[in-house]
C-alpha cells in the first residue's frame, strides 16, 4: 500500500467516521474542508499565435474542456476534430428535459417526463461569480444568465433527532448561533479574561461589533426580545395599523444548537465558491454545452467511443467505434491530440504514454454523488413555505432539497433536486433501482414538507454519477499526497498528447477547472507547437 | 418641551455624535438599530362583504396604501374615486427613465437624460421574500420580478481613513471578523474560562463549531494559509494544469477590523429585511405603481391638490384644485375616506379631526435620504473590478454605491445608485443643487474606483426626500415615546376618516407599511360601515 494509497483510506475512513456520527451533510461538509478552495486562476482566454497552415489536434471528448480547446484552436489556425462519446455536447454540462432518455451503466433505463419548459441539472448548477473562464465562454457564446441563490434564510435546516424533526428555518439557526457565540465572547472580554489578546482600544470597538453582529440587548444578552429577531425574526411580524405588535420567540439555546448538528450549515454561502453573487444559464446549466456544440457544428463526431490511442514520432491516432451506426472500428489521426477523456475511463484505454503519466491516471479516485429531480404539480414550498429558491439541508441520506431558482411566483409546476449526497452516501443510495432511489427521496421530502410531498408528485429521474456510462464518477477527488506525487504527471505534455478537464485541474469538480486547465494544456501544446 | 420631544432631540444627538466619530454610514446603521425590525403580519387581503350599494370612499393620495384600499373596497362593492397630487400613480413607488421631468422643492429642475432601457428607483428599490402584502399585489397585477442581490461578497467596503484609503472586500473583511472572534472564542473556551457558561459536553463541539465557521486552521488559529482562504479568497486563485497553485494573502489583524469601522458592515444580509432572497420588478419598483394605476384607470383622478378635507355626520368633503388646469378649488365628496397623505403634508391641510388624531399627525418626525442615481458609459465595476450587482459601502457622504442588478455582462450602459445616505447627511447633501451633489457624488466614487467613476459618467439625477414636493420626507420615523403616546391615535377612525400609509403601520419606510396599513385601516373602516 503507498503513502498515498494510505493517506486516501484514512482520509475515507475519517469522512466514513463524520458520516456515522453525523449524517451524510456532514460528511459533505467535512470533504469540501479536506479538498481545496475552489477558485480560479483564470487570466482570459489564451493568445495563441499561428501555428504552419495544416498543423492538426485530435481532441477527445465534448465537454467543457475539449470544446474550449476545439474553439480556442481553431481560432488560432488549427484543424481540429473531436471525438465525442454521447450524441449531444457537453458532457457533464448536461441538463434534463421532458422527452429524453438516459441509461445507466448496468442498462436501467429513464424515461424524462417532465412538462415543457421543465429542466433538471444532474451535473453543474451554478456557477460562481469568480469563475471567469466559464463566464468568459457564457458571454462569448451568448448564453443567458440569471443569479442563483446560494441561502435561503427561510429554508429549512432539519435534523431528525433534534426539535422533535421539527425543521428549523436557516435563519435562526444562524442567529442563534451567533448571538450565543457573540455573547460568550462578550463575557469572557468583560471579564478581562481576554486582556492578554485584545487591547483596551479594541475592548470597546469588539463588544460594539459583537452587539450589532450578535444582535445582543443592552446587556449584551442573546434573549427574546426586540434584538435578536433582528437576524432572527419572530413568531408573527409585524404589520400595519391597530393591533400590529410582533410576537418574539424565545431562541434555542447554544447547546440546542450544537447537539442538533445544525450549526454545521450556519456558515453556507460564506465558503469563496458559494459567495454571491453566482449565476445559472437559464433554461439549463446544459445551455453552455449546446452553445459550444453549435459554435463548433461538424467538428464534432458524435457517438464515437474511443478504444485506443497511439502516438508515435508523427502524430496521434484514436481508434473509435461509432456506438450508432456500428461496424469496424475506425481511426481518427492528427499531429497532436488534447485527451479530455475523464481518468476512470481513460485508465481502461490502451495509450502509449509514459509510466508516470499512466500511474498518474490510474491512481487518481473519483468521488461519486447522486442528484434526483422530482417534478411537482405545485410550488407547495413556494406558495405554503414561503420558500423562494435556495436549499433545505436535512441529515437524512437525501442530504438536501434544491427549490427551483427559476419561474418564482409560478402558479405552474417545478422541478425540485430531491437527493444531493456524495460518495458513501451515494453509493448505498444508487444500489437501488432509479424508481426505488426516487421513492425513497419522496420519504426523505415528506419528512421536510409534511403533506405536500408525496401528494404533489408527478415524475422524477435519478443519476448516479459513478453509473454514468461516459464519466463513472463525479469528477477527481485528489488526495493532498496524490497531488503532490502525480499532478504534474497528468497535466504535462506526454510525446504529441496533453490531457485537459476538471480533474487536471486544482477546481476539481467544476467547469472552471475544465476551463482553466484545457487553457493551460493548449498554451503548452502550441508552445511545443511552434518549437517543433 | 414634552417628552417625546426630548427624547427625540435625544435620539438625534446621539445619532449626530456617531455620525460625527464615525462617518455617516454607521450612522444609518445606528438607526436601524435604534428602530424596529421590519417584518409584516401579512395574512391575506382582506376579506370584506358587501356595503349597501352606492356606498362610497375617497380615497386621498394614490400611492400603496391608497391603491390597495381602492382595489380592495371596488372589489368589495364601493363606490370609490382616488385624488392624487402627482400626474402618475405610485407615490413614492417609483421609477425614473430617460425623458422624465423631476421638479423639487425651491424649484429645482432635473432633466432625466438616461438611455432607453435605463432607470432609476429613486424610492424603494428592493421587496424581502416575507413582505407577503406587497408581493400578493406584484402577483396579482402580474408585476414581473428579479432577484435582488443584497450582499455581494466581492463588493467593497472602504474607509477613508484605514488601509490607506484603499477598498476591501466585502468577503475579507467578514472572513477576518469572523475568523478572529472565532479564534479568540476558542481560546478562552480551551482556557476553561468558559467553564460556567459551556458544559463539557458542549465544548468539543463548541470548538469545531468555530474552527469550520471561523475558517481556523488544525491549531484553531486564523491566519494566512488554505483554511483562512476558505471564506476569504486568495490573492491569485487556483487554476488548471501546471503552476496553478493559489497565492494566499494575510489576514488583517482584529485591531485594524475594528480600527476601521469596516466591521460594522460585516452583517450586512443578516437582518431579517434584508435577508436572501429579495426580489425588485423588472423593469424598476415604479411597475408596481404603473399596474395599480392601469388596473384602477379612470378611478384616479391626477393632478389634484388636495387643500381642505372636512367631514359632517353625513359624509367627507375634499375641497383640491387641478393643479394642471388650475381654475376654482374643486370639491369631491363620499361617504367615507381613507387619507393616505403624507403626515407632512397632512398637518398643513385644515383637517376636523379630534385633537389627539391632530397632535398625533404634527409630532410625527419624518426621515430624510437622498438617492443620486449615475449613468456610466460602460459597466466597468462589472468589467474592471468584478462586481454584479449589491453595494459597496463608504464612510464618505454618499455612504453607499449600489450596482444595478440587471443585464449583467452588458456591453452597454449602466446606472449606478451612486449616494443612499440618511438625515443629517442627507440634509447637508441637499444644500448643494442638484448638480452639485452629483459632482459631489461623483468625487466620492472616484475614490473607490479611481479612474473610471468620473470618465465614465454620462448623466445622473438627485433626488432628496426632505424637497420631494408630495412627501417632504422619506417616511415616519417614529420614536419609541411616539409610538406610545400617538400611534393608535393616528390609526383610529375618527368619525368618517382613516388614515393609512406606511406612516400608519410598525413597518414604517416600507412599502409593506403601506399595504398592511391600508388593508387594516378598510377592514376596521369596512366594520363600522356595516355595523352604521
Amino acid at each position: 500500500m503507498s503513502d498515498e494509497q494510505a493517506d486516501a483510506v484514512s482520509r475515507r475512513s475519517l469522512l466514513r467516521m463524520i458520516g456515522t456520527v453525523a449524517g451524510s451533510s456532514a460528511m459533505y461538509g467535512a470533504m469540501t474542508e479536506l479538498g481545496f478552495a475552489k477558485e480560479s486562476g483564470y487570466d482570459g482566454p489564451p493568445k495563441l499565435g499561428n501555428p504552419r497552415p495544416g498543423t492538426s489536434v485530435l481532441i477527445l471528448g465534448a465537454g467543457i474542456a475539449g470544446m474550449v480547446a476545439a474553439l480556442e484552436l481553431r481560432d488560432a489556425g488549427y484543424k481540429v476534430q473531436i471525438l465525442e462519446y454521447n450524441n449531444r455536447p457537453g458532457g457533464r454540462n448536461w441538463s434534463l428535459y421532458g422527452g429524453d432518455t438516459y441509461t445507466e451503466l448496468g442498462g436501467a433505463t429513464q424515461q424524462i417526463k417532465f412538462d415543457p419548459g421543465q429542466y433538471f441539472n444532474p451535473g453543474p448548477w451554478r456557477v460562481p461569480h469568480h469563475h471567469y473562464g466559464i463566464l468568459h465562454y457564457i458571454n462569448r457564446l451568448n448564453v443567458q444568465v440569471e443569479p442563483f441563490t446560494q441561502v435561503n434564510y427561510n429554508a429549512y435546516l432539519h435534523s431528525t433527532t433534534a426539535f422533535g424533526g421539527k425543521p428549523k428555518r436557516f435563519r435562526e439557526v444562524m442567529a442563534d448561533f451567533q448571538g450565543h457565540v457573540a455573547e460568550l465572547l462578550a463575557k469572557t472580554t468583560q471579564q478581562s479574561a481576554l486582556d492578554q489578546s485584545v487591547s483596551k482600544e479594541d475592548r470597546e470597538m469588539l463588544l460594539e461589533a459583537l452587539r450589532r453582529w450578535g444582535t445582543l440587548d443592552e446587556n449584551m444578552r442573546y434573549v427574546k426580545g426586540r434584538n435578536s429577531a433582528r437576524n432572527r425574526g419572530a413568531i408573527s411580524d409585524e404589520g400595519g395599523g391597530i393591533h400590529s405588535e410582533p410576537e418574539y420567540a424565545e431562541p434555542d439555546t447554544l447547546s440546542q444548537v450544537l447537539s442538533s448538528g445544525l450549526w454545521r450549515s450556519v456558515g453556507n454561502g460564506q465558503n469563496y465558491e458559494s459567495q454571491t453573487p453566482i449565476f445559472q444559464p437559464k433554461g439549463g446549466m446544459g445551455m453552455i454545452g449546446k452553445a459550444f456544440g453549435k459554435e463548433l457544428g461538424n467538428i464534432i463526431q458524435y457517438n464515437a467511443k474511443v478504444i485506443d490511442i497511439h502516438q508515435d514520432d508523427k502524430g496521434v491516432t484514436a481508434t473509435y467505434v461509432d456506438t450508432e451506426k456500428g461496424g469496424q472500428p475506425r481511426k481518427a489521426s492528427a499531429d497532436w491530440c488534447v485527451c479530455t477523456i475523464p481518468a476512470t475511463i481513460l485508465s481502461q484505454i490502451p495509450m502509449n504514454v509514459s509510466g508516470k503519466m499512466k500511474t498518474a491516471i490510474n491512481q487518481l479516485p473519483y468521488s461519486s454523488s447522486i442528484k434526483v429531480g422530482l417534478q411537482m404539480k405545485r410550488r407547495f414550498w413556494e406558495q405554503d413555505d414561503r420558500i423562494f429558491g435556495g436549499m433545505s439541508y436535512t441529515d437524512q441520506p437525501n442530504a438536501q432539497i434544491g427549490y427551483p431558482q427559476w419561474d418564482y411566483f409560478s402558479k405552474g409546476k417545478g422541478v425540485l433536486l430531491g437527493a444531493y449526497t456524495f460518495n458513501a452516501e451515494a453509493y448505498r443510495y444508487a444500489s437501488k433501482s432509479p424508481e426505488e432511489r426516487i421513492q425513497a427521496t419522496l420519504d426523505y421530502g415528506e419528512k421536510i414538507h409534511p403533506g405536500n410531498y408525496r401528494s404533489n408528485y408527478e415524475c422524477g429521474v435519478a443519476v448516479a454519477w459513478h453509473r454514468v456510462p461516459f464519466t463513472l464518477g463525479c469528477g477527481g477527488s485528489w488526495t493532498e499526497e496524490g497531488r503532490k506525487n502525480h499532478y504534474d504527471n497528468l497535466c504535462a505534455l506526454d510525446g504529441r498528447i496533453v490531457l485537459a478537464g476538471e480533474h487536471a485541474s486544482r477546481l476539481p469538480e467544476w467547469q472552471e477547472g475544465s476551463v482553466t486547465s484545457a487553457t493551460d494544456a493548449i498554451t503548452r501544446l502550441h508552445a511545443r507547437v511552434m518549437s517543433a
